[in-house]
């Protein structure tokens, strides 16, 4: 016998069931299900998704072997709805959708109606004695029918939308209905709707060049391949990279004989949810229509009625519902609701047709919803017994716990505006404000109780005063890990970055905006300095005026609390923040943040009283004079090390030494007189000197130059500032008494030797402080993993350093040669063409990066047991990162303050998922211990 | 029973052997050779190295037990000389002396004489009936000890040499000469000299606050100390530096009875070497002096007597020979000349003492000698049946056969002159020209037949012209790896970069070198257009003038001949060059060069009728545009594949596809008006618009950015003309029944997916031309593996490679984060620190890199056995890394065309040294098939 490609279902007897998704689809393997459970479900078939993949090896060609399988089985559901597929008098009609393994809405295409023609149409309108429906389904049936299979699947869909031919066929439809002075597709009546099917039949054989099938079997043939067809159109294509959707998995194709819910007033169509999908809340949600077929409920032609008195809102109150309407479909439909939930265990979003009065199932599938949904669902089904705790978990996106964080557009407003352009959502969350181009005007403005929106063409350390004040920050160019998208995601401030629409005038203050209007006409909305903007910048969307903004309250709603506490029970991780301002490292401490994985040191010297004393430093010509400048910084880095290790209460704070290239400091310095006058005056040189040793520092790859260890290795007393300042802050704090943990990271190391050097430095000016000062201070000096070297080299290095830190900025930089602040010309592409499945530095490289993270860890640990292995970066919060760090045994993941929460799920998630033995720094030894 | 630290040597009796360098050092363990061997030998010790560490360890102090060691070892000397040290009447003086592992001439500490003191002057005096003599030891003791023990072991050493304590004593001496009006030191009489001996005692105190020790005792242990200290002093480390010598060897001391050669007319002192060490040829070859003590020899105080005919030059030819002077002293030299060769089997350098008569040996060691000395001794001392063919061979260093490949300065001349500044050395040999500031000028006055140097502040690729026809090249900037480097090395030319003292004015087209005079002032020489310089490119030294030069001709040189040839014999790696030029390729096929190993495509677009269309290709503003620009670009492309295929005859040829990031090839284009106008005119665009595209281009770090693969990628179109003007160039060729064997190469692959993009199109190009030109193509396709992500996924990226090249250059910039452009500002600081043991852009850095191509390697043969397996760059004529490569079972390197003989005997030393067995791609595919 050859291999099975078609499985047939029907009420009490299906060849498929639930688990069966693989090679039935989500919709196939449901409808199966349905239909096992004895619920009404009209029969049908499905063609196995592993049919997709023989139809594409074949480049489009079918098997013939396939045709007597699907002629079987449409013989087998002649058979049980009595009905004859092509048949003169009693026609079978059939339905024929997509259906992936995993849920792709709106992504692939369905035809309905399938089987009318000249030689069935008589012989439908005899049985049914309605002429009207018989029509209204033929125009449908040729809309979809002429888009999908002639024109989409053909491959000559012309690229605007508006010269398709169903856009046509629908103005047709519009100038029909304004002919007859009507508003809706229920008012036309049978003769219309004949006169216009001769109408669209004639648009279609003049615009695509061909008759429109006559012949139920072209028909049904047509309709199958379009839908294998679509797995490969491009909204679906965009859909699965984003979704992560493997190509090879492949739709099956559903053929199900049709209901009609367009059959008059006793037929109606719908949709609905098991719970609010919105809120989450334990109530049946859903709309519906009288007269209609399935497309128009989605479609927004006719505002849908409410299902029942929770689904009523402003627009529909005024509508019958369906509870009113037919009682008894009704008190069937919540019977199935009720089955549904407990059969499936979760949240469902169904559909289904009333076909004169009678109910039948056409999908039911789970629910998507909102992470607020999804928190609430997950508990409450918990504490209805549907599910445990472990799944309740497992139930909710770590990435939609975001939603809890940060303040939201309104979503029914922002539903109703259009957005002017659109950008890379870098910072999630919705803010409000008046636009001003510079920082010091971002400055000015909010000193005078203005919300501003900052908006630039990238930001630079310069501009962070003013991006702090700024409600959020829209920037024309920059990536995902742009330094505006970096500070503010650890800020959790709505950031929008890389807006390319965006033209900025920085002399007249102001922004143009090319928008294109649907009739293809462009439009320039020019957005002057104060103009109102408001910004989604979970989604990226930027609109003109101020949309109503919602508070987030995240640690006062019971769900959330409830939620992360659970998870919390299954964590093996630990999750710090990276911070270095108190501010953020105490919001951090409130979301739970374990210690600060990433404190660096950098960003405390950009402060006008600071910034000057570090050009000192960069400018001096001869060590002594560099000593001298370097030692003015030591106060004010003290000062901010004692902040930080007060707040942080003992907790560990892992300090990065100076990282970044020297030119950073200096670079707006040439186009500053008056600094570079000042400068001159306290060096002591002339200014003509300054601006040669600034144009000295210039390196051509300066990610790859002279920074990191680099820096404290060559100019030893920089080293020596930063330590003093981490230890004679600690000796002040551990006087009053409060507990202090600094962990000490060279940065950029790639030789052992390169940390020896630096090592040294910082136990001897230990010493000095300890014995000066007369206290114990515990600390623990490690490294940074960043170049790929190190990673190698990790038993060589692990001699020395006592942690390990990654960060995988850097090491992905290293590892891929991409820099960051470049790839901006090529990567877009290769998200696009699938060269590679996403940013590798939003999504942690598991095979590349990884590789040498796990490498790192696993020498390390070879030489040190003891070592801990941190994790520190964009990807620190990301789940799948998380998830892979908790595998591969890390001690902690280190993300920005908003992100802690995130993380901390995604590692209880892993824990759940994958739990591993205890192979942590700590318990290693504690292991160890217990064998002797 | 403790531990053995001394060892005792006496003629017919000796602790030690010539085996026993590690604990005796090389002179240690050569005396006690030369003692068992019945020399004659003065009596003395060894201490050994592992004291050397102890010292170290224990920070300066010595244990007692060395005391008791050291006594009990002078009471044997004493016993067999028949002289007490210290004794009024009859007292021993002994030498102290260094003596490390490995010979580190002249870097180390000596002191002779030790034991002169007022209580044992007047019995030596007595004794020896000499007074001059006693007082001339006693003044040289004195001007030793002060410099060496009170001086340098102290570290009280002044910055300045002249600021010494052996100066000053030296230029007292000079003006008890000048008030004495003699001129040399044997001209000072016993008086003179007892009362320089008092003058040198209050200098000493005067300048170092200390009396000058008058206990024998305190001066030996002083002595030992002192040389101990050496091993950690300036020069040492240096020198352990460059010669990769590891710091913890430490250095022995060596306490020997001395003997005099200062005793008047009888005596005398010589060093000598077996065999000429400049030639080779097989005669015995040295210097003497009359009554004088070693130093002398080699201080060139007096001009060194000839030792016999063979030794005579146009400085000495009228000195008296120790041949015709000692005849019988003489017979017995050469006696032990002829025995040391016999028993050492390699040619020695060794010092002696005659003591009124009766000759001493004082040492043997391995004699230094150049590169063409080294060769032509192996060769002979093989046919002398002294050693066999692998000894042979192994005796010469890879990097000696550099000698025979470049003409060189005149060696004689150049040490009489002085070099005016010195750099890099970046390009090996010597040459001679005219000053030339610009690339342009270069070409003009070549053309006229004027031999010219080009000096630049660095070059860049628009420069090639002119660095093609000048005789050598110097730059003011950049490192060994910079394009003025890499270019010249490629060419086998004479080239000098980062010669910082340079200071170059364009305009006034003239150059400004600062050099200090000895006597601290400064000097500046100024070098205009036109002057003559002499450039030692093989030790980065630059003189004003024109000195001689020496031609190269390798291919007529019996002894280079004879023992390239006997070294193919054993080697198991291909060699391959790197060359992109025909000259090139003939030049490096002349020196058995098996294929090319890399071809750049990209320096065929930098001349002026195809940089246009480079350019125009890059400023497209649509595929369409670019499609066109970069189609005529084919024609020229074709072109030199045909000419290089031509050339190299069906040896693989690897060709790398356009690598460098786009704004290489627009660099100058904004400086540049009639060449932005001329374009402007071709692409139809304004000129504003060229200088906003190219603006554009610009990358923050272009090595991580937009180039390589990435470019192929995105701009398809690139891949397709390249491919088919490979493929068009093959099929014309194959058509004249040429064989040709291109393997193309997709340079920066991270991932497999960037590579399948790129076979994808070169295979459908392949098809295409195939069918068209009715021909067959043997062609490889591959990658270059780079970036570490394709190292650590070799196993992937192999499912499509058919070969991996690896680009050295590149991996280690990744590997260690460093950009070779930029390296300069730490670079030096971490080789002079020993942070690194070397430039990891020169020397494969075995544990990092090496681990990564060694994974590679691995990973990629596990997925595909017969993958092909090869490396270029800079290390690939580098013969440690060449043997790296062997040893992890490469199957060729690829270096610049003069570096293949180095690399091909490099490659059989390793096959000698570690045999592997054949697990490259062929034997593997062999083997297998060999087990069924």
């Amino acid at each position: 016998m050859s291999k099975k490609y078609v499985y047939l279902f029907a009420p009490g007897k299906a060849e498929g069931r639930a688990s069966m998704k693989e090679i039935l689809g989500g919709k196939g393997a449901n409808l199966a299900e349905m239909a096992n459970l004895g619920f009404p479900v009209p029969a049908g078939f499905t063609i196995s998704t592993e049919m997709c993949t023989i139809y594409y090896a074949n480049k489009g060609k079918l098997p013939e072997t396939l045709k007597d399988e699907v002629a079987k089985a449409i013989q087998k559901v002649e058979k049980i709805m009595g009905r004859k597929f092509g048949d003169p008098q009693n026609p079978l009609l059939v339905s024929v959708r997509s259906g992936a393994r995993v849920s792709m809405p709106g992504m692939m295409e369905t035809v309905l109606n399938v089987g009318l023609c000249s030689k069935t149409i008589p012989g439908l309108i005899e049985k049914t004695k309605n002429e009207r429906f018989v029509y209204d389904s033929y125009r449908r049936l040729i809309m979809m029918y002429s888009d999908v299979v002639m024109e989409k699947a053909a491959g000559i869909e012309p690229p605007k939308e508006e010269d398709g031919i169903r856009k046509k066929l629908e103005k047709a439809m519009d100038e029909m209905k304004k002919s007859k002075g009507v508003k809706y597709d229920t008012e036309l009546d049978a003769e219309d709707l004949k006169k216009l099917c001769e109408l669209f039949k004639e648009i279609v054989r003049e615009n695509l060049g061909k008759q429109f099938p006559d012949d139920p079997n072209e028909q049904l043939w047509g309709a199958i391949k379009a839908v294998f067809q679509s797995w490969n159109g491009k909204r679906a294509v965009s859909y699965r990279r984003i979704e992560k959707i493997p190509d090879d998995w492949g739709t099956a194709v559903n053929v199900q004989a049709m209901v009609f819910g367009n059959m008059g007033e006793h037929s109606a169509t719908g949709v609905a949810f098991t719970r609010n999908p919105s809120t989450g809340e334990n109530v049946f949600y859903g709309e519906w229509l009288i007269n209609a077929q399935g497309e128009d409920v989605v479609a927004g032609i006719r505002t849908p009625f409410p299902l029942n008195k929770y689904s009523k809102n402003e627009d529909n109150k005024n509508l019958p519902s369906l509870e009113e309407y037919m009682p008894q479909v009704y008190k069937e439909l919540v019977s199935i609701r009720n089955k549904l939930e407990k059969h499936f265990r979760d949240m469902q979003d169904i559909e289904f047709t009333i076909e004169e009065g009678k109910l039948y199932m056409l999908q039911t599938r789970t629910g998507k919803r909102t992470g607020i949904a999804a928190v609430r669902i997950a508990v409450e089904m918990l504490k209805e017994r549907l599910i445990d705790k472990k799944t309740a978990i497992l139930r909710v996106k770590p990435s939609q716990l975001d939603e809890f964080l940060h303040p939201m557009l309104d979503p029914k407003e922002e539903q109703k505006a259009k957005p002017i352009a659109s950008g890379l959502p870098a910072g999630p969350g919705g803010a409000v404000g008046q636009v001003v181009f510079t920082a010091d005007d971002a400055e000015a403005w909010a000193k005078e109780g203005k919300k501003v929106i900052l908006v630039r063409d990238e930001t630079s350390p310069e501009d962070v005063h003013g991006m702090h004040v700024a409600e959020a920050i829209l920037t024309a160019v920059g990536g995902m890990t742009s330094h505006a998208a970096l500070v503010a995601r650890g800020w959790g401030k709505c950031c929008i970055v890389g807006c390319k629409a965006l033209q900025i005038d920085f002399e007249k203050k102001e922004a143009r905006v090319a928008k294109q209007n649907p009739d293809g006409s462009e439009e320039i909305i020019v957005i002057r300095e104060g103009d109102w903007v408001s910004l989604n910048g979970t989604e990226g969307k930027v609109y003109l005026g101020q949309l109503p903004v919602i508070p987030p309250d995240p640690l006062k709603n019971k769900w959330f609390i409830t939620i992360t506490k659970w998870a919390e029970e299954f964590r093996q991780i630990g999750v710090r923040t990276n911070a270095e301002r108190p501010e953020d490292a105490a919001k951090a401490l409130e979301f739970g943040a374990e210690g600060i994985g990433l404190a660096r040191t950098e960003h405390m010297f950009f402060q006008p009283e600071r910034i000057i004393h570090m050009r000192e430093m960069i400018l001096a010509k001869n060590k002594e004079e560099r000593r001298k400048a370097v030692m003015k910084l030591l106060p004010f880095q003290k000062e901010d090390f004692i902040a930080i290790f007060k707040v942080m209460k003992g907790k560990p704070v892992t300090i990065r030494l100076l990282d970044p290239p020297l030119h950073e400091f200096v670079g707006t310095l040439l186009e500053d007189q008056d600094e570079l006058e000042k400068l001159a005056k306290l060096c002591n040189v002339k200014v003509e000197e300054i601006k040669a040793r600034v144009q000295d520092l210039h390196e051509l790859n300066p990610m790859l130059g002279h920074r990191g260890c680099r820096l404290g290795i060559t100019y030893p007393e920089i080293t020596e500032m930063q330590a003093r300042a981490i230890f004679e802050a600690a000796a002040t704090l551990i006087k009053q008494k409060v507990k202090v943990l600094p962990e000490i990271m060279v940065p950029l190391v790639g030789t052992k030797s390169e940390l020896d050097n630096q090592v040294e430095i910082i136990h001897k000016v230990a010493k000095e402080v300890i014995e000066q000062e007369k206290v114990k201070i515990n600390y623990l000096v490690g490294t940074m993993i960043e170049v790929p070297r190190a990673a190698l080299t990790g038993d060589q290095i692990a001699e020395t350093a006592e942690f390990f830190s990654f960060g995988t900025n850097d090491l992905t930089q290293m590892t891929y040669g991409f820099s960051r602040d470049d790839v901006g010309s090529f990567l877009p592409y290769y998200l696009e063409n699938k060269i590679l499945p996403h940013d590798p530095f939003e999504v942690l490289d598991q095979e590349g990066v990884g590789q040498l993270v796990k490498m790192a860890v696993e020498k390390g640990r070879a030489t040190r047991p003891t070592l801990k292995c941190g994790i520190w970066g964009e990807l620190g919060g990301e789940p799948s990162s998380v998830k892979f760090c908790h595998k591969i045994g890390l001690d902690y993941v280190s993300c920005s303050p908003y992100r802690v929460p995130i993380a901390k799920f995604a590692a209880s998630q892993a824990a759940i998922e994958n739990p591993r033995p205890k192979f942590s720094a700590k318990s290693k030894t504690a292991s160890k211990k217990s064998k002797k």
